[in-house]
């Protein structure tokens, strides 16, 4: 993705040992094509912290990938839970970055009503803390309204009903939210974003004692084209992308990273002020 | 700590490798004696999720522990970031457990004030989640007024400051705050526990760009004696023990485990209803 | 109800120069006891505005009443919407308050599933507050999850479908809310006591477009005995009781005032620090 | 202001009962321009309350005044407190507004610092619940961090250094708040509007023992020209205009209505759904 020698996390050196030529493009893979071009001017010198690249992770390959940033990136570190790569910039007074790739995705979505929760007894230890509360997921306050509402079922189902609770009572209303709106505003404003969207079915996941996560990816339906947030759930043994707002299909979208929530998912956080120039997200199947 | 086989991080396995008899105790260090007992009556089978034995960290060396739980521990996980150890119970009509060490502390507290940060961009990638808001460290909400206090100030200096402030500032009283209390609603009540001090002191310093998080722990001098909390700041390089309340002194105090804040670091957490029977916490120095 | 002359509003005035003599008690009339015992001490001196007697309004007389204060009421003056009295007492270290009435109820409840709404232009103009968000009943953050509940409803029968869905999914949980607990925290916590299902109703009420207000009262069969709170809502032009713990029957509930919500009825307003001595509520029905 | 009858308060019928004659314009008055225009197209049919013409209070006198309506004014009901009035419009798919009115103000702005609170047993009753907490000015949060910071003050000279305080740390910056943005929000954020600065006062006010309430107004050098809010502080016996956001000067301030916070002073509340086609305000100088 750049030439800068980031640290690696143990799981990307693992994944990286795996000889890339193996992973033909399958039959059934599909091929994502992802231009990006960020253009910020700055109050002041500042760092500022970037997840914008595809990951490596299962079910998706990076085919073809370039970065190209004003001022050069000064540092890599692993993303969140090892999944895809942060990148600092430290500019002055402007910085524009153009990414383009193109991602071979190979990922049957499973077929989530049929699938089981796994007791918690037996979740991977580094999977806990997609039960947690978190900043915009506030899981203590909402977890008796959620047993109430869904705790009749379990699994794949209760996560089911909750994806559909979701897309029947939430209007997408872009501007409806703001950077401090919860799962717990969203409830009750029954309107948001993507963003908001998946906050409220992780809270609501995650409350009826299933881990949830949050994953910024691309996708070529998201209309209006941009960065896109959806949910990831621990069903049998693994995660498995749900996406409320039903734009983004798990067979046609690439994983940028994880986290609790937006508050770990940024694709920018600007340790200081800027303003926007231009940001351009482009997202199309290639194949 | 318990004869399950519990999976290991990598962390905790070069830790292991370590011959533990090359650690001797230096006159410096001091030993602690921790005695738990807990008995909880559950309302109905539930698992349980526990966090309370000492950790395997610099500073601290575990000379002695044991651990005797009704129903037997069934798992056992890593802690947060590979710190300490979460047990699992799976009780069905109550549960008790006693918990007994022997801890060697040699930790020498460092002049916070004289320490630097370090640059946002040279921070390790698993730090940066120590940056960001978490459930009840709600930094985007306390970003403008923390900057606007303690702004002036950087590294340890700003630590001491926020430190300082809270020790003034804040009254401790039991019963004052509840489960829901964030680090904002503390700042205006003026008021909590240890918890309390702890979210306030990270949600401020992580507002001043230093890393921040919450630790688990026991200490002699904690009054009345029960689990406590404090927090832990990035400072040149490695993280550093502050206690807001002054009740830890990082000389005597036993880390359990680490996390962004109350969310991760529950000694213990019942997925069900249990109510107290008894519950005693015992530490003293005995050496 | 105290001899210290009090100002009286116009409301006021106007229901004194009714004679009262000519309100009998009529067959259908019940009649309730209350006796009332306070004794605080107080931190320092500090005013203290107490709101505890029955009121004078329609569907309910004072038949006979005392009040004795230590130290003496120093003055009064009429409650929120010119119901009911509120007393100043000025204690130095200590009070303690007895109050003991015998109010004669002759109110018969209208079947409120009948009742229509009045249009919100023929309100009058007083009537309007009780439309707006208050203190804990945030209506601008619950407006839109309950016209998506209930919005296929109106009037009484609105009010009817609330009023059954909180008596099915709440639980009357002493202790289960505090002094900051919302409408809106009740509503995701599903639990509360009688203040909490009474600012449910009203912001859920008021969302619909309906007029809302919280009322404190006495009524013999509330369980623990208590200061008890419920609310009334505007339909068919008059105020409605409706209670929806279903502890207060409107037949034998004597109102002792009225407001937004929990922040106007305030049996007691400490302007500094007490501690609670003792405190005695018992409410019968004597006849 | 308009020619439908509309019912007045008893408070309004004396104030008619002064000869207005008897008011001349002295050589101390300000004369102040107002013009209005409103249109807003409907989403459906729905009822809209106004409050935007300038009041009949103490301290100023509507010397001409025009309204035009399209629909007509329906209804009209007096203002919160009785202070001005509301008008009801019923439009079925737009709305069309203009207003226009000549004040003559003539208020000598008490030196503030100078003026004692009274002491609370002496307020009258409807003063008190400028005391209480409301939506978003949550007083019971917010009192303990107030008392701390200004609670060595009283009278005047408090609310004085609240003024300042607020002044020296928040930056005004439109667009920074949004509808259920609170006092405590605010005070966190260092930054909002007129109706933030307000909302911050009041609330700190109120916690320090002195009745405050919202003010919307017309004042000529608010910048960008728009409805204006800000405060009145309740200090020996009368209600003071403070603004804190330094805009508006009391001796060319027009009040339009009163209320414990936003939610009172709306100038439109849609009772539906709109959306704007302009909106002009206009004050200036005139004499």
């Amino acid at each position: 993705m750049q030439s800068a020698a980031a640290p690696l996390s143990e799981r990307q050196r693992r994944r990286q040992r795996q000889p890339p030529l193996l992973r033909r493009i399958e039959p059934l893979t599909t091929i994502i094509g992802i231009a990006v071009k960020l253009d910020y001017a700055m109050t002041g010198p500042a760092p500022v912290l970037m997840q914008i690249g595809a990951a490596e992770v299962d079910g998706q390959r990076i085919a073809g990938e370039s970065l190209v940033a004003t001022p050069e990136v000064s540092h890599a570190v692993p993303g969140h839970d090892g999944i895809g790569q942060r990148l600092w910039l430290e500019p002055e007074t402007q910085f524009t970055v153009s990414y383009a790739a193109t991602v071979a995705v190979d990922r049957t979505p499973a077929p989530l009503a049929a699938l089981t929760a796994d007791s918690l007894t037996a979740l991977p230890g580094e999977v806990l803390e997609y039960l947690f509360p978190s900043r915009y997921c506030p899981v203590d306050t909402m977890h008796a309204a959620a047993v109430d509402m869904f705790g009749h079922l379990t699994g794949g189902a209760a996560v089911e009903a909750v994806r559909g609770w979701i897309t029947t009572h939430l209007a997408y209303v872009p501007g409806a939210s703001h950077g401090g709106t919860t799962a717990l505003d969203t409830f009750h404003a029954r309107e948001g974003v993507c963003r908001d969207y998946a906050h409220l079915l992780i809270a609501l996941v995650r409350s009826l004692g299933i881990p949830a996560r949050m994953v910024s990816a691309y996708s070529p339906d998201v209309d209006p084209q941009d960065f896109h947030a959806l949910a990831q759930v621990w069903l049998a043994g693994d995660w498995h992308l749900v996406d409320a707002t039903g734009m983004a299909d798990p067979a046609t979208t690439a994983i940028i990273g994880v986290g609790r929530d937006a508050a770990d998912i940024a694709f920018l956080t600007i340790f200081g002020a800027a303003t926007l120039n231009a940001q351009v997200v482009e997202v199309a199947l290639v194949g």
